[in-house]
């Protein structure tokens, strides 16, 4: 169909998430035909990232240094830290542009279907991190799932005799949200964690 | 955010056509967290390609050297020449493993709206090959939409006097398609086209 380069770069593509066969070719020939402004500088910033990406020994966050931007940023208040599932939930919090403290990337949640135990988390490093830091509160930003769930009581439980408080992102309504879309265990919550208007 | 390399191969993921801002995130970071297995083989697959994919001189295809891997395929028939609009056609085409000649690629239709006459496509070319090459007959594999269309009639035109058999892809009834789903205008097409059963 194609020779042999140009084979093995779709194969590739087909491999990232979000694209199947059909758009990694679509996507090689926009490539092929954008090779100066396009092709070039991405197998560039490949080559750059492959380099230099590595884990944050703090958080688990991904930089390009042992400690990550946020982790070595003295602006941020390292007496709060947000516990958060992944990387992506990091980036998402970050959007959100309200969070001015630390996290800590567990790399997954406790899943029994999974096989996923503690000792499978990043878990011991943020016993570390509450033990040194001068920690005053632990935020739990885990997925509303049941295995986020079970994840946030099970570190709940580890840090309870810490004497720091562990809180939870609430569950409710989200912003522009319309009630007769939403599920009944939203709704649910949302009425059980009412607040007083004034 | 995150760290400036990462930001910059973000940023270059989703200009890629079916990716947005938020699946080139979650391909940065697949890519990240597969560095040995995917990131590092696409980076080399990508400079490998950006050194060697070339238009092939004779019928437009992208290939690795100056005439592409069907041009020089002695086992291809080269009095036979099928016409389409772009590389993506012609893999098309070839994915349907049924077409043994050769092909040309028009890089486009020509559109009035566009502004893409004929000077703007591979034409000269085409013509000088039925000159030079014994073709005995031309297949135009081109779109079923106006512009498809129009680009068809010129090229047929524009071959009118070399008495070589100028034809195109049959309209009609797709192969596993219900009549109930199809539209007016196909129907109207297979109905004008239908054959005689015995």
């Amino acid at each position: 169909m194609s020779s042999g380069p140009l084979d093995e770069l779709i194969g590739l593509l087909a491999r990232l998430p979000g694209l199947g066969p059909r758009s990694a070719r679509r996507a090689a020939l926009a490539l092929v035909q954008k090779r100066r402004v396009l092709l070039e500088p991405l197998a560039e910033a490949m080559t750059e990232v492959a380099r230099t990406a590595r884990e944050c020994l703090i958080c688990g966050n991904i930089g390009t240094s042992e400690q990550c931007d946020i982790c070595s940023d003295p602006k941020r208040d390292g007496s709060t830290i947000c516990v958060v599932e992944s990387v992506a939930d990091l980036w998402a919090m970050e959007r959100a542009q309200v969070f001015r403290g630390r996290y800590h990337v567990m790399g997954g949640t406790l899943s029994a279907l999974d096989g996923i135990g503690p000792e499978d988390l990043n878990l011991p490093r943020l016993a570390d991190r509450i033990a040194q830091d001068g920690v005053t509160e632990v935020i739990l930003a885990l997925g509303a799932t049941v295995d986020g769930q079970t994840t946030a009581h099970y570190i709940a439980d580890m840090l309870a005799d810490r004497g720091i408080p562990v809180t939870s992102l609430a569950q409710g309504v989200p912003v522009g949200g319309e009630l007769d879309y939403l599920d009944d265990g939203t709704i649910t919550a949302a009425l059980s964690a009412r607040r007083q208007m004034r």
